[in-house]
């Protein structure tokens, strides 16, 4: 048995960060940049006000000065364009560039006006409600978070004048469900048979993370069956087979996809829920073989399959533990790294507080579906009391 | 001015929660269900094996007890079939359907096996290793969760073979942005001019909640330009305006709108960034009109629109502040409440620490790009020193 840890590289480096391919600000929420976008402008790209109000020249910004209000104004879009002389003001609004590098923008509720006359206030504001050119950013600057990006990322992106951004592809996972006993929603399942649900499940967690999915038909436990639906995943970036993966005599995907030029490794992994996990190359893809039980198949999507995809669309890959409180204690675990489902409560003033499921049995998608965490019990941890902080991940 | 709450209140009593659709399952992730799910089978639908082994009677599970192993085999999808007499044990894997409703599975690494004949080891395991019938659902058994389905709740609803679900009508959500100022990106603005950034930065905040987006040409400062491109909002369940909506004397929005039978409400709100909200109801959609500041439109979108999103898509409706705790200290707040730009930094066994940006102008896009919460400074509250626990909403 091999640490998760260890496994995790392995994945890893089966996987590399996908070309880059250039598509509108509009369509890139959620994506990952592949290279910088630069500035095409100052932002702002002039001295603006930042509030509705009179400008003047900082010579006249004396407490109590009368100040007489010139014709024109000036507006967002649409600059004063003419030159005050000492005593003069002019109506100004937010955004509205200010008609000289000096001077100082009084807000409207700030003065008395009358007729084309406006007496400043007795306690002048020390702000002088300007935002200078640049102060934002600066053209030529350039972009590049490491992260997906926001709705704030586009905006600032937008304001940049970036109408089209360069981005990591989005990864092609074909899914491939095995398993005589499975049967599509739908259908009329046989007196031994079960619904397939590994098909939808990873299916969205890999969309939810990114990915464009494919999901293929159920692969059925003989080598033909198999075959013809390892060739419907041609194209793919990452090949996901559920079932068929562990060391009963019914798993033929490993021989399978072996005779179709997998370099297989098979590792069991010191973990639990999870059994044994298969990946390797497989021609231009990667391939990931999770286990059949919908529940360590999601246990093991979220340790592998969400971190591969991670890193091929160039984003930091990697388990991102958080923390609770325990409400209740727990038991020793043994050599095996446990992911027990939990779920957790917000608490005033403190970490959040966690509690493990009573029945962990890996066959429950009931318990699955209500659980929002999965509490980390590392390798050979002993037994934990109620109001220990422990490791979490958010599922 | 009124306080954030009684203005949230205000614009949810705006909505209401869409009618319902049906969509196919694999459709579903994020979507909100309207009506309950009805298992069509129990799961499992058959006592299953648990594990890898052999299956035999409860009489024969004595320590050392040597068994004959049938021709045959239950696997998953193919049940036995057959029967045993006592002393017999039969080869069973995960899943499978077992032979009787009493036995036991005996993990296959746990017995010795030579030719047709199993030992069973001294010490005996209490776990049968079975999965009774049903002990994760059961045939008729409702599911209908007041949340976002996740993956995971995908999984269960393809388990109880749903291939399809109801579902909360996703909002149709028209932007529009507001000013004479702006150009799009990809365009050259003009010496007095800026880029549009509102209608990427609303866009994919409201697409990230759940709506479907119609970005509309940017409306002009005229009464004419603001008509048209109304007109296009037509369909439209929300229509979401930036700028114009000030006090301002370039603020046409509210007339125009007023003019179309938009029974206007116009708040000044008690909080900073935001300025004055305008919202109402303009034939059969709502309307909101955020503030042409992108960081206040960001603000007033996070605490206004993102909550009517949700109602309209039968999710509760709210602000879920979060609590971490400061690094630097902040000064006391006036009579609004203030949603200051910050940046968490996890702790280990601690909430996360947080710190506002120094400068907090609200035309600094770059700084709302880098932040990734709203430290909640509320109405009147003194001054908060490093160590202080404070709320904050996620951005």
């Amino acid at each position: 048995m091999i640490p998760v840890q260890d496994a995790l590289e392995k994945v890893l480096a089966l996987v590399a960060p996908l070309e880059a391919e250039t598509v509108a600000l509009r369509d890139a929420l959620g994506r990952v940049m592949a290279a910088p976008a630069i500035a095409g402008l100052n932002q702002p790209p002039f001295s603006a006000s930042a509030m509705d109000g009179y400008w003047l020249a900082e010579a006249d910004h004396q407490p109590g000065a009368r100040l007489k209000v010139v014709e024109g104004e000036a507006a967002a879009g649409r600059s004063f364009g003419g030159t005050l002389a000492r005593g003069q003001a002019v109506r100004i609004f937010t955004g509205a560039p200010v008609p000289a590098d000096t001077g100082v923008v009084v807000l409207q509720e700030n003065v008395t006006r009358s007729g084309d006359t406006i007496t400043l206030p007795e306690t002048l504001e020390s702000n002088h409600n300007i935002r200078p050119l640049g102060q934002d950013f600066t053209k030529g600057e350039s972009f590049h978070p490491k992260r997906r990006l926001s709705a704030r990322d586009l905006g600032l992106l937008a304001a940049m004048n970036v109408p089209e951004v360069a981005v990591h592809r989005r990864p092609v996972v074909a899914i491939i469900a095995t398993g005589d006993e499975l049967v599509m929603p739908g259908e009329s399942p046989g007196p031994d048979q079960i619904l397939c649900s590994n098909n939808f499940l990873i299916g969205a967690m890999a969309e939810a993370a990114g990915a464009e999915v494919r999901m293929l038909p159920i692969a059925r436990d003989d080598a033909e069956s198999l075959r013809t639906v390892f060739a419907l995943a041609q194209g793919a970036d990452l090949v996901v087979t559920s079932g068929g993966a562990s060391v009963g005599e019914h798993d033929l995907v490993g021989t399978v996809a072996a005779e179709l030029g997998l370099e297989r490794a098979f590792w069991k992994i010191a973990m639990r829920p999870g059994k044994p996990l298969m990946a390797g190359r497989l021609g231009d893809a990667a391939m990931l073989g999770l286990p059949g039980n919908p529940v360590s198949a999601t246990v093991c999507g979220h340790l592998f399959l969400l971190p591969m995809l991670e890193r091929m669309q160039g984003l930091e890959a990697g388990h991102r533990l958080q923390q609770a409180v325990l409400t209740d204690p727990v038991g020793p675990t043994g050599p095996r790294t446990h992911y027990m489902r939990a779920k957790l409560t917000p608490q005033d003033g403190a970490l959040p507080a966690i509690t493990a499921f009573s029945n962990q049995d890996s066959a429950l998608l009931g318990v699955l579906s209500e659980a929002d965490a999965l509490l980390v019990r590392p390798l050979g941890d002993g037994p934990r009391a109620a109001g220990d902080i422990v490791g979490y991940l958010p599922l």
